[in-house]
């Protein structure tokens, strides 16, 4: 088994192209992780989400510690083996999920005590609980326990929580047990103020970790605020290690983001996009369900290489989206994933080639002011307050 | 393209072993065609239809006609292209539905006024707008336009009703364009009265057609009266022609309508099951939901070849199931169609190797008295009523 590891082999401007090693592959980066909350990214089998390019997938530790449980999946073989997904998989903590989805929830400096979404059960996760979870789920990258910053927080409450965050960031290195070829990523926060963003890296890099996240993005401050929040954070994360925006985004964010120096990607987006009747094309986005699809014989996009545009047109899955039929949700969520895995290749040639802006002209809608088509594409805050 | 035929290369009783032949290509009989109401197999793709062994479909000419249309379906080149399912289809005529879905009916001798179930728009389907339909779609095997005859029915109502779909059979044969690789079957009325079954057969033999359905059956008259009008109906069907039991059925139904000569069936009883949890295995039918399955790591059927039962074990499909996953849907119609087209393989081998039973020993779950496991199989009539 390959040590953890991540080489940069190009850079253009601040954005870099490079190998993410771990116990379960590698992973090209700049990289998007379709979203497995559930142990399952949503209507797809394992081999069709690995014939979209995917190489790395996200998981939810607050989800399966919930349902199935960890110890359920640790004697079922790990998630690797539980939903047959061979290659990497990230965790994340279940910081944001507790926030955003569970009741009741208690937090004192030890941990949080809450209530399951699913059936009002009680649970408790502390820093060292939560690494311990994702130890049992088997993840390759494990993510520290942090406490998700509400928005908007003053510049006090900020302060007072990351300073929390960066304690359970310490119990969390401590509690992770070192394995070849596994991580743990440190998560950043601060929210808008740049001297909590640079005291959290500054904490962070001093524990030390295999990677570093940038958290409390995308929770509502607009697409402007998140880069700029980019442009003074990501300057003080090692060089060396890879960086990971947690929830983001659009495509015009990732290009953003890839731009200032971040490698890691996920997003509900594309999948959930795709239970919706939403194709993101190279120019713009559609909604399947709109009347002017139901003639047109081409495919969602004529220069996609998935199965839904290699087989299916437009009216076929305008038909499917009017049914409410499954397969609407298996083809659209087919060809989003696709898209985004043709668009971060695409930025790897991009900076492999140092012709980052020519590489993406083929992209009109991940341009500063796309075309948006006949549906708007969500911010990502929209979709993240969901997940 | 080859013309429509029917060839037996074996028989064992009553049973035959034949070929199909359609345009769009064969089918090896007795064959179990997957139900795709809506120009989609639910929760199936094309490819992974073909990967169930499956040879042929069945879609449904009343929702095609409401949603989008035949004309738009024909606009679009066809059934076969719109679907990107490129073998042979048989279509329904629309009358069963006509019966079960559709509100304000109105019948008369010429045909049927209806409102829409999806939006209440009315429509009129006459035996020469059914077969018109059917052609429009590019059905291999167009069928005649009946009447549903209610269960139960006097032997008065029965013979009224068989009767206009008589006259039906022949206005729907004199509209029906004969073309190479393309069929039009006849279905065969008379409810549970033998008398009236013969003369509704001798009437469609008279009028002369490609095949013979068996129609009104499993709509609630039980197994073994289902069985007991088999008897009597398919020894006055031309030995020559494909016979067809409609909307049949489970596995011990299948296989006692095999033993009495019919070649092609069809039900929702296999895809219906897969999106609530069921799972046909050779000796009986699991419930996923079922908490034992929870800490279960063998497959579905440990003797099934299907994608899901290599993949996956009782346990994930368990908790696909709890959590409402997609997914869940997509391996449990997966495994269930690939168990019904094992099945009727099965027997195809047990005729050609003249030993039909213990050829299908391997099956215990269809035998007369079958051990049902922890979900009690459905009766055809069941499903039927809700398609």
């Amino acid at each position: 088994m390959s040590a953890f590891g991540f080489q940069i082999s190009a850079v253009a401007g601040l954005a870099r192209r490079g190998t993410l090693t771990t116990a379960h592959g590698t992973v090209e980066t700049p990289a998007f992780m379709p979203v497995g909350t559930n142990a399952t990214v949503k209507a797809m089998t394992p081999d069709a989400l690995r014939e979209t390019g995917a190489e790395m997938i996200l998981a939810n530790a607050y989800h399966l510690m919930l349902r199935p449980s960890a110890e359920r999946v640790a004697d079922l073989g790990g998630l690797h083996r539980f939903m047959n997904w061979p290659g990497p998989i990230l965790t994340d903590s279940g910081g944001f999920q507790v926030m955003s989805l569970a009741k009741l929830r208690s937090i004192d400096n030890d941990g949080v005590t809450f209530r399951s979404h699913i059936d009002g059960s009680e649970h408790r996760l502390t820093p060292e609980r939560a690494v311990q979870i994702q130890h049992l789920l088997d993840a390759d990258v494990t993510m520290v326990f942090d406490e998700c910053t509400p928005y908007p927080a003053s510049a006090e409450q900020t302060a007072t929580s990351m300073r929390l965050s960066m304690r359970w960031a310490e119990r969390s290195k401590s509690a992770f047990t070192a394995r070849r070829g596994y991580a743990l990523f440190g998560i950043v926060q601060g929210g808008l103020y740049p001297e909590l963003r640079a005291e959290s890296a500054t904490t962070l890099r001093k524990i030390g970790f295999d990677g570093y996240a940038v958290g409390g993005l995308a929770v509502g401050e607009g697409r402007e605020t998140m880069l700029r929040v980019l442009d003074g954070t990501v300057p003080e994360l090692p060089m060396d290690k890879p960086r990971y925006l947690m929830g983001v985004g659009r495509p015009d964010d990732i290009l953003g983001a890839v731009k200032r120096g971040i490698d890691l990607f996920d997003c509900v987006l594309p999948t959930r996009s795709g239970r919706t009747a939403q194709a993101f094309t190279r120019t713009a986005m559609l909604n399947l369900r709109n009347a002017k699809h139901a003639t047109e014989t081409t495919p969602l996009d004529p220069d996609c290489r998935c199965t839904a545009c290699r087989g299916f047109s437009r009216a076929y899955i305008h038909h499917l989206c009017k049914a409410d039929e499954i397969l609407a949700a298996i083809l659209l969520t087919t060809h989003n994933l696709t898209f985004y895995q043709d668009f971060v290749r695409t930025l790897r040639e991009g900076i492999a080639a140092g012709d980052f802006d020519s590489a993406i002209a083929g992209f009109p809608i991940a341009q500063e002011t796309p075309s948006q088509g006949e549906a708007t594409v969500p911010d990502s805050e929209d979709v993240m307050e969901k997940i």
